[in-house]
């Protein structure tokens, strides 16, 4: 991938004219509620890849995304989520490493920020809360998800992190996910967005967003919820993910990413869904820059690529680069 | 309301450099599938007004309608709704001239064609037979609408006023009722829609558009359902009505307009209702033509105002305006 000098685009920032647009750290800006953070999630390999192959997927990974001028990486935490959906998963659950473990012992060469994801259910106290004890702040951002469905076994609940983290790290930057297809279908998770930010969290990255409509009715509800409790929006960062195939489309729906049905028949029909599907994430970023600064709510990105197809992923670095110009040409 | 000369852009025509853009009379529009028309929908007076009140509502209407470079006028038969739902009605019901003979008695002035709606329940056979056998092709186009529930007394059924029409007045250019919201309920809209085609409707208009990503799949999932069958697609008039206060809001929804939860947070909280919602009804419109073009669907838009202020109705006027022109720059 060459590096686009547009990348970092020269306008006079702090340090005068002619050095890059500079935005302070992510601890940073979350703390302090800016919006034009940028971040690029991935999924840690497979716990069944060689120790060769691993460090293989950090160095092509780091070389990939150091160009980006992003704020942070995010790390995923998969969990078996086959309980909450009976249909046949696209693509098969392969236990990953453990995000962490993966920041700590392979991606030494990225320099930045990352966001690890910790699907909480899956860690009994005491483990989750050796991690809280050992996060360095400066470098590192939780997430917490709690289970995917109330059948499964669960060695931590989510509200019970939440209260270990306050004890043990009120300092680490803690995040909740925020999901579209929740709204629509209940109408409160702005009010569980509000919970959340209770219990100690200071951000939220939403699930992909393909539906924007939707997505608009949850931010701005959450807004006008803040306003009438007299409390801070928190940052709300939007993920975005380009949609190359028939089979990365099924892959999005199983994880219930609610496709406009607009948008699924041009996919179907499109000589090119990849293209597609790239313009119309360009189009939903655009959107939703403009709504969330009208709406006074601060506000960034995610970019990840659902599939693990490299014409995809390629897509998806060309996506989170022309989103971070968007951004700059916002400020 | 002053005429703007945009109004009528000069561009080369079939009459050569510097002669306005001129469309085909809207029978051939409606009977070509041509895209582009543009119509405005008002509703007739009280049958409680005076003959001087009539006189007078006419030549308001055709004086700030007559500049505006309309396809057609669209002339609502309004029917008493209240049994469709149990909550209050925000403005009263009143009885209204039969559209026919607002047409025939007090719209002399008007030159260009008429759409008449039709609750086609609310008339004996013989009745509709007697109109449909009187229409002017030439200046007349129908809109049939069915009963809006099915609790009420109804003289004439849908089915039977197709059927009248194709063994009475096969020539009349006679379109159907589309509704966005009948199609998130039950996702059979396209369905119908195809089914009055078959029955022989040639055009459809749709219930006021706010919810733009539900017409978008309607109108998606219509077009390729024509594709699939064979067909070929029916133009689709969208109607767009702006929204000026909370009482509009109220109306619009008791109306069955479904707006966005964001949009209508957007209108409570806007020092200016009425221009929050013009603007968003321009980026409706631009939203719509990018995609119906896109689609290869054939569409045009009508504008009316739901409310007899005259704060709104002036703005649909201008709404009118600015939707020709670009209709206009985008042919």
């Amino acid at each position: 991938m060459p590096h686009d000098p547009e990348d970092h685009p020269v306008v006079p920032g702090p340090g005068g004219v002619g050095t890059p647009a500079r935005r302070p750290p992510l601890r940073t800006m979350l703390a302090e509620a800016h919006s034009g953070m940028l971040l690029f999630a991935v999924t840690p390999p497979r716990r069944s890849a060689s120790a060769e192959q691993i460090e293989e997927v950090a160095r092509v990974t780091v070389g990939r995304l150091a160009p980006l001028d992003l704020d942070g990486l995010v790390l995923y935490d998969i969990d078996d989520e086959s309980d909450r959906n009976p249909a046949d998963r696209p693509f098969p659950y392969l236990p990953t490493i453990d995000p962490a473990v993966f920041h700590a012992d392979h991606l030494r060469d990225w320099r930045r920020p990352v966001v690890v994801y910790r699907c909480v259910g899956k860690y009994p106290e005491a483990e989750l809360g050796e991690w809280l004890g050992a996060a360095d702040v400066d470098r590192v951002a939780g997430v917490f998800v709690g289970a995917s469905s109330g059948q499964k076994t669960v060695h931590t609940r989510l509200r019970r992190a939440h209260e270990l983290r306050r004890r043990l790290r009120p300092d680490l930057p803690l995040g909740a996910v925020a999901i579209t297809e929740r709204y629509t279908r209940n109408g409160d998770e702005h009010l569980r967005m509000l919970a959340k930010q209770e219990a100690g969290c200071g951000y939220f990255i939403t699930q992909v967003v393909y539906d924007v409509s939707a997505t608009k009715s949850l931010l701005s509800d959450y807004l006008y919820a803040c306003r009438e409790r007299g409390l801070t929006p928190r940052p709300v960062i939007l993920t975005l993910s380009v949609c190359g195939s028939l089979k990365t489309l099924a892959f999005l729906q199983w994880l219930g990413v609610e496709v406009p049905r607009w948008l699924e028949n041009a996919l179907r029909h499109a000589d090119d869904p990849l293209t597609e599907s790239y313009e119309q994430c360009l189009a939903n970023a655009a959107e939703l820059i403009t709504f969330c600064r009208r709406l006074g709510l601060p506000f960034g990105f995610n970019v990840e690529s659902v599939s693990i197809r490299k014409v995809e992923i390629d897509a998806s670095v060309e996506l989170a680069a022309q989103v971070r110009r968007m951004l700059d040409a916002a400020r």
